[in-house]
Protein backbone atom coordinates (compact mmCIF):
# COMPACT_ATOMS: atom_id res chain seq x y z
CA UNK A 1 0.00 0.00 0.00
CA UNK A 2 1.60 3.46 -0.95
CA UNK A 3 1.45 6.42 0.51
CA UNK A 4 -1.89 8.01 -0.66
CA UNK A 5 -3.12 4.25 -0.68
CA UNK A 6 -2.69 4.35 2.96
CA UNK A 7 -4.82 7.63 3.22
CA UNK A 8 -7.18 6.65 1.34
CA UNK A 9 -7.87 3.59 3.63
CA UNK A 10 -8.13 6.26 6.40
CA UNK A 11 -11.09 8.22 4.89
CA UNK A 12 -12.18 4.61 3.91
CA UNK A 13 -12.31 3.35 7.72
CA UNK A 14 -13.56 7.09 9.20
CA UNK A 15 -16.64 6.39 6.73
CA UNK A 16 -17.19 2.57 7.74
CA UNK A 17 -16.97 3.50 11.59
CA UNK A 18 -19.46 6.73 10.97
CA UNK A 19 -22.08 4.47 9.47
CA UNK A 20 -21.52 2.02 12.81
CA UNK A 21 -21.90 6.00 14.91
CA UNK A 22 -24.95 7.39 13.03
CA UNK A 23 -23.71 8.95 10.29
CA UNK A 24 -23.60 9.20 6.77
CA UNK A 25 -21.01 6.84 4.83
CA UNK A 26 -18.38 9.21 3.92
CA UNK A 27 -15.15 10.18 5.10
CA UNK A 28 -12.35 12.83 4.37
CA UNK A 29 -8.70 13.40 5.31
CA UNK A 30 -6.73 16.53 4.54
CA UNK A 31 -2.40 16.08 4.60
CA UNK A 32 -0.47 18.65 3.96
CA UNK A 33 4.07 18.23 4.18
CA UNK A 34 2.93 14.55 4.92
CA UNK A 35 1.02 15.29 8.03
CA UNK A 36 -2.90 14.62 8.40
CA UNK A 37 -4.05 18.35 9.58
CA UNK A 38 -7.43 16.78 9.52
CA UNK A 39 -10.45 14.74 9.15
CA UNK A 40 -14.19 14.71 8.31
CA UNK A 41 -16.87 12.65 8.38
CA UNK A 42 -20.64 13.63 7.04
CA UNK A 43 -22.50 14.19 10.21
CA UNK A 44 -25.73 16.15 8.44
CA UNK A 45 -28.25 14.39 10.30
CA UNK A 46 -26.69 13.63 13.42
CA UNK A 47 -25.63 17.43 13.81
CA UNK A 48 -28.54 18.99 11.89
CA UNK A 49 -26.40 20.75 9.60
CA UNK A 50 -27.03 19.97 5.53
CA UNK A 51 -23.49 21.48 5.19
CA UNK A 52 -21.93 18.71 7.43
CA UNK A 53 -20.10 16.83 4.47
CA UNK A 54 -17.02 15.01 5.32
CA UNK A 55 -15.17 17.15 2.73
CA UNK A 56 -16.87 20.40 4.11
CA UNK A 57 -16.25 19.40 7.59
CA UNK A 58 -12.41 18.17 6.97
CA UNK A 59 -11.87 22.00 5.63
CA UNK A 60 -13.16 23.70 7.97
CA UNK A 61 -11.12 21.88 10.68
CA UNK A 62 -8.28 21.94 8.64
CA UNK A 63 -8.35 25.85 7.93
CA UNK A 64 -9.36 25.96 12.22
CA UNK A 65 -6.33 23.98 13.09
CA UNK A 66 -3.70 26.11 10.77
CA UNK A 67 -5.76 29.19 11.44
CA UNK A 68 -6.11 30.07 7.67
CA UNK A 69 -8.40 30.56 4.70
CA UNK A 70 -6.41 28.97 2.23
CA UNK A 71 -4.73 24.80 2.19
CA UNK A 72 -2.53 25.36 -0.92
CA UNK A 73 -0.49 22.63 -1.41
CA UNK A 74 -3.02 20.37 0.96
CA UNK A 75 -4.12 17.09 -0.42
CA UNK A 76 -7.73 16.38 0.25
CA UNK A 77 -8.65 12.20 0.31
CA UNK A 78 -12.12 11.12 0.42
CA UNK A 79 -14.23 8.36 0.32
CA UNK A 80 -16.17 9.31 -2.43
CA UNK A 81 -16.47 11.95 -5.54
CA UNK A 82 -16.97 15.55 -3.83
CA UNK A 83 -20.73 16.97 -4.82
CA UNK A 84 -20.80 20.17 -5.92
CA UNK A 85 -21.03 22.14 -2.43
CA UNK A 86 -17.96 20.11 -1.56
CA UNK A 87 -15.98 20.55 -4.46
CA UNK A 88 -17.07 24.23 -4.26
CA UNK A 89 -15.53 24.27 -0.90
CA UNK A 90 -12.54 22.65 -2.33
CA UNK A 91 -11.77 25.03 -4.69
CA UNK A 92 -12.57 28.19 -2.51
CA UNK A 93 -9.93 26.40 -0.17
CA UNK A 94 -7.69 26.57 -2.71
CA UNK A 95 -6.41 22.60 -2.44
CA UNK A 96 -4.63 21.61 -5.63
CA UNK A 97 -5.16 17.93 -5.44
CA UNK A 98 -7.79 15.41 -4.88
CA UNK A 99 -8.10 11.83 -4.41
CA UNK A 100 -11.67 9.83 -4.79
CA UNK A 101 -12.93 6.19 -4.08
CA UNK A 102 -16.19 5.94 -5.09
CA UNK A 103 -17.97 8.02 -7.83
CA UNK A 104 -21.25 10.25 -7.77
CA UNK A 105 -23.02 7.51 -9.68
CA UNK A 106 -22.09 5.15 -6.49
CA UNK A 107 -23.37 7.77 -4.07
CA UNK A 108 -26.45 7.99 -6.52
CA UNK A 109 -27.04 4.29 -6.35
CA UNK A 110 -27.97 4.79 -2.69
CA UNK A 111 -29.96 7.31 -3.24
CA UNK A 112 -27.64 10.23 -2.09
CA UNK A 113 -28.42 13.19 -4.79
CA UNK A 114 -25.05 13.98 -5.66
CA UNK A 115 -25.16 13.05 -8.94
CA UNK A 116 -28.64 15.28 -9.59
CA UNK A 117 -27.28 18.11 -7.91
CA UNK A 118 -24.31 17.90 -10.58
CA UNK A 119 -27.06 17.40 -13.65
CA UNK A 120 -29.01 20.52 -12.40
CA UNK A 121 -26.07 22.40 -11.76
CA UNK A 122 -25.61 21.69 -15.97
CA UNK A 123 -28.99 23.15 -16.64
CA UNK A 124 -30.65 27.08 -17.34
CA UNK A 125 -31.99 28.31 -14.20
CA UNK A 126 -35.60 28.04 -15.92
CA UNK A 127 -35.32 23.93 -16.76
CA UNK A 128 -33.84 23.55 -12.69
CA UNK A 129 -36.04 22.16 -9.85
CA UNK A 130 -35.34 24.80 -7.82
CA UNK A 131 -36.49 28.35 -8.46
CA UNK A 132 -34.37 31.01 -8.38
CA UNK A 133 -35.27 34.18 -9.65
CA UNK A 134 -33.41 37.88 -9.55
CA UNK A 135 -34.59 41.00 -8.40
CA UNK A 136 -33.00 44.65 -7.61
CA UNK A 137 -29.80 44.23 -9.50
CA UNK A 138 -28.66 47.65 -9.17
CA UNK A 139 -29.35 48.04 -5.69
CA UNK A 140 -27.64 44.64 -5.10
CA UNK A 141 -23.81 45.97 -6.44
CA UNK A 142 -23.89 48.55 -3.50
CA UNK A 143 -21.81 46.05 -1.46
CA UNK A 144 -19.07 45.26 -4.20
CA UNK A 145 -19.15 49.20 -4.86
CA UNK A 146 -18.35 49.31 -1.43
CA UNK A 147 -15.89 46.35 -1.34
CA UNK A 148 -14.43 48.15 -4.49
CA UNK A 149 -13.58 50.95 -2.50
CA UNK A 150 -12.15 49.86 0.49
CA UNK A 151 -8.66 50.13 0.72
CA UNK A 152 -7.83 47.44 3.69
CA UNK A 153 -9.54 44.61 1.74
CA UNK A 154 -8.69 40.85 2.35
CA UNK A 155 -8.96 39.46 -0.94
CA UNK A 156 -9.11 35.98 -1.48
CA UNK B 1 -41.23 47.96 -1.84
CA UNK B 2 -43.14 44.15 -1.82
CA UNK B 3 -42.11 41.50 0.63
CA UNK B 4 -39.52 39.83 -1.30
CA UNK B 5 -37.44 43.38 -1.82
CA UNK B 6 -38.13 44.10 1.40
CA UNK B 7 -36.26 40.73 2.18
CA UNK B 8 -34.05 40.92 -0.16
CA UNK B 9 -32.94 44.83 0.69
CA UNK B 10 -32.07 43.33 3.89
CA UNK B 11 -29.82 40.90 2.36
CA UNK B 12 -28.11 43.70 0.80
CA UNK B 13 -27.95 45.91 4.22
CA UNK B 14 -26.36 42.89 5.80
CA UNK B 15 -23.63 42.41 2.84
CA UNK B 16 -22.67 46.40 3.07
CA UNK B 17 -22.61 46.40 7.14
CA UNK B 18 -20.29 43.49 6.26
CA UNK B 19 -17.84 45.41 4.31
CA UNK B 20 -17.58 47.44 7.00
CA UNK B 21 -17.04 44.57 9.62
CA UNK B 22 -14.12 43.15 7.97
CA UNK B 23 -15.93 40.85 5.82
CA UNK B 24 -16.58 39.95 2.16
CA UNK B 25 -19.67 41.98 0.16
CA UNK B 26 -22.27 39.17 0.95
CA UNK B 27 -25.22 38.66 2.70
CA UNK B 28 -28.26 35.94 2.79
CA UNK B 29 -32.03 36.06 4.76
CA UNK B 30 -33.89 32.92 5.23
CA UNK B 31 -37.81 33.18 5.57
CA UNK B 32 -39.94 30.53 6.31
CA UNK B 33 -43.73 30.96 7.19
CA UNK B 34 -43.13 34.96 6.76
CA UNK B 35 -40.39 34.78 9.56
CA UNK B 36 -37.07 35.81 9.23
CA UNK B 37 -35.11 32.52 10.63
CA UNK B 38 -31.48 33.22 9.89
CA UNK B 39 -28.73 35.08 8.26
CA UNK B 40 -25.41 35.16 7.03
CA UNK B 41 -22.79 36.67 6.02
CA UNK B 42 -19.22 36.11 4.17
CA UNK B 43 -17.19 35.61 6.85
CA UNK B 44 -14.39 33.72 5.25
CA UNK B 45 -11.40 35.71 6.22
CA UNK B 46 -12.77 36.53 9.08
CA UNK B 47 -13.40 33.30 10.38
CA UNK B 48 -10.72 31.59 8.63
CA UNK B 49 -13.29 29.38 6.85
CA UNK B 50 -13.71 29.31 3.55
CA UNK B 51 -16.90 27.72 3.57
CA UNK B 52 -18.58 30.30 5.55
CA UNK B 53 -20.36 32.12 2.60
CA UNK B 54 -23.41 34.03 3.01
CA UNK B 55 -25.58 31.00 2.06
CA UNK B 56 -23.72 28.41 3.87
CA UNK B 57 -23.68 30.31 7.16
CA UNK B 58 -27.43 31.11 6.98
CA UNK B 59 -28.20 27.66 6.18
CA UNK B 60 -26.00 26.62 8.82
CA UNK B 61 -27.56 29.33 11.40
CA UNK B 62 -31.54 28.45 10.35
CA UNK B 63 -31.07 24.16 10.91
CA UNK B 64 -29.58 24.76 14.16
CA UNK B 65 -32.07 27.07 15.32
CA UNK B 66 -34.66 24.92 13.94
CA UNK B 67 -33.31 21.73 15.06
CA UNK B 68 -33.66 19.99 11.55
CA UNK B 69 -31.54 19.71 8.53
CA UNK B 70 -34.09 20.28 6.21
CA UNK B 71 -35.52 23.83 5.52
CA UNK B 72 -38.67 22.76 3.19
CA UNK B 73 -40.92 25.42 2.35
CA UNK B 74 -38.10 28.14 3.11
CA UNK B 75 -36.80 31.14 1.11
CA UNK B 76 -33.53 32.26 0.67
CA UNK B 77 -32.91 35.77 -0.43
CA UNK B 78 -28.86 36.27 -1.14
CA UNK B 79 -27.29 39.47 -2.05
CA UNK B 80 -25.87 37.56 -5.00
CA UNK B 81 -26.27 34.52 -6.86
CA UNK B 82 -24.85 31.79 -4.57
CA UNK B 83 -21.84 29.92 -5.74
CA UNK B 84 -21.71 26.18 -6.50
CA UNK B 85 -20.87 25.46 -3.04
CA UNK B 86 -23.89 27.53 -1.62
CA UNK B 87 -26.04 26.17 -4.41
CA UNK B 88 -25.26 22.77 -3.67
CA UNK B 89 -25.93 23.84 0.01
CA UNK B 90 -29.18 24.68 -1.16
CA UNK B 91 -30.32 21.58 -2.66
CA UNK B 92 -28.88 19.59 0.25
CA UNK B 93 -30.91 21.54 2.15
CA UNK B 94 -34.16 21.34 0.35
CA UNK B 95 -34.80 25.22 -0.32
CA UNK B 96 -36.93 25.19 -3.03
CA UNK B 97 -37.34 29.34 -3.49
CA UNK B 98 -34.29 31.57 -4.30
CA UNK B 99 -34.06 35.40 -4.79
CA UNK B 100 -30.64 37.14 -5.99
CA UNK B 101 -29.48 40.37 -6.43
CA UNK B 102 -26.12 40.09 -8.22
CA UNK B 103 -25.15 37.85 -10.52
CA UNK B 104 -22.04 35.29 -10.37
CA UNK B 105 -20.69 37.80 -13.50
CA UNK B 106 -20.96 40.73 -11.40
CA UNK B 107 -19.50 38.91 -8.79
CA UNK B 108 -16.45 38.33 -11.40
CA UNK B 109 -16.22 41.65 -11.75
CA UNK B 110 -14.55 42.47 -8.27
CA UNK B 111 -12.43 38.98 -8.52
CA UNK B 112 -14.29 36.34 -6.42
CA UNK B 113 -14.32 33.09 -8.28
CA UNK B 114 -17.91 32.03 -8.65
CA UNK B 115 -18.12 31.98 -12.34
CA UNK B 116 -14.74 30.22 -12.25
CA UNK B 117 -15.92 27.17 -10.09
CA UNK B 118 -18.51 27.12 -12.53
CA UNK B 119 -16.97 26.73 -15.41
CA UNK B 120 -14.68 24.31 -13.93
CA UNK B 121 -17.95 22.06 -12.77
CA UNK B 122 -18.74 21.90 -16.54
CA UNK B 123 -15.55 20.81 -17.69
CA UNK B 124 -14.59 17.04 -17.76
CA UNK B 125 -11.92 15.67 -14.77
CA UNK B 126 -9.04 16.06 -17.04
CA UNK B 127 -9.88 19.66 -18.28
CA UNK B 128 -9.83 21.39 -15.19
CA UNK B 129 -7.07 22.74 -12.96
CA UNK B 130 -7.71 21.11 -9.69
CA UNK B 131 -6.38 17.21 -9.93
CA UNK B 132 -8.72 14.74 -9.43
CA UNK B 133 -7.97 10.99 -9.22
CA UNK B 134 -9.90 8.05 -8.36
CA UNK B 135 -8.14 5.06 -6.67
CA UNK B 136 -9.28 1.80 -4.69
CA UNK B 137 -12.90 2.54 -5.77
CA UNK B 138 -13.82 -1.57 -4.59
CA UNK B 139 -12.81 -1.04 -1.49
CA UNK B 140 -14.37 2.75 -1.27
CA UNK B 141 -17.66 0.85 -1.56
CA UNK B 142 -17.57 -0.54 1.20
CA UNK B 143 -19.09 2.14 3.48
CA UNK B 144 -21.56 1.93 1.43
CA UNK B 145 -22.28 -1.57 1.74
CA UNK B 146 -22.84 -0.69 5.59
CA UNK B 147 -25.00 1.79 4.66
CA UNK B 148 -26.91 -0.52 2.73
CA UNK B 149 -27.77 -3.27 4.75
CA UNK B 150 -27.82 -0.32 8.22
CA UNK B 151 -32.00 -0.64 9.09
CA UNK B 152 -32.15 2.09 11.54
CA UNK B 153 -30.49 5.18 9.36
CA UNK B 154 -31.67 8.07 8.50
CA UNK B 155 -31.90 9.03 4.89
CA UNK B 156 -31.71 12.28 3.61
Amino acid sequence: MNTDEKYMQMAIDLAVDNVKNGGGPFGAVIVKDGEVIATGVNRVTANNDPTAHAEVSAIRAACSKLKTFELDGATLYTSCEPCPMCLGAIYWAHISHVFCGGTKQDAEDINFGDAFIYRELGKPYDQRQLRLQFIMHSQALEPFREWTLKDDKIEY
